[in-house]
């Protein structure tokens, strides 16, 4: 395509084909073993289990997924939410002299 | 830093930094005009207002951001979301054969 894309443009698709390409067969959702990888791979920074699955477990319980069942984008998209709101909340604190905008 | 960062980490700083930047004042909230420059430069493709006055209030109104509020990382977010369940909802429906995984 010929359409330019801003970086912010790219960071919505990056999200979104991200967790989709996660899934083996392309379905709606991923399996605990896919997810656990998606994490491992993609969030290894901002997500720390730790490698355990009690720390897993509390993961997935904060995103509302129930034994298992598969983890869905909206469950997904909570866990990014949770995740871009925190770092938007040390950004916003960080108000000493000037701000340079950038986390990581 | 040393720490290297994964595309979705990336991803996730270009939301938030974005949003923070466009703030003139490096404050809480964005100004109208603020957030308008920010769809303009930053959702070109995603969001299309027509630039009018009209299509800008009905992105704001979607958001729930009320008359002469300012626009904050939550309402911003909202949006953010929408665009992106959109996307992968397109991408979900496209199971045609191989998926490719690009938006873009």
């Amino acid at each position: 395509m010929a359409e330019q894309h801003s970086d912010l443009e790219k960071a919505i698709n990056t999200l979104v084909t991200k967790f989709h390409a996660a899934a083996a067969n392309n379905g709606p959702t991923l399996q605990t073993k896919e997810f656990k990888d998606l994490l491992a791979s993609q969030l290894p920074n901002l997500v720390k289990t730790g490698g355990s699955e009690q720390g897993m477990g509390e993961v997935m319980r904060q995103m509302g997924v129930s034994d298992g069942e598969g983890i869905t984008f909206k469950h997904f998209w909570g866990l990014i939410q949770s995740l871009a709101t925190t770092q938007h909340g040390l950004l916003s604190s960080e108000k000493v002299s000037k701000c340079s905008c950038v986390l990581l």
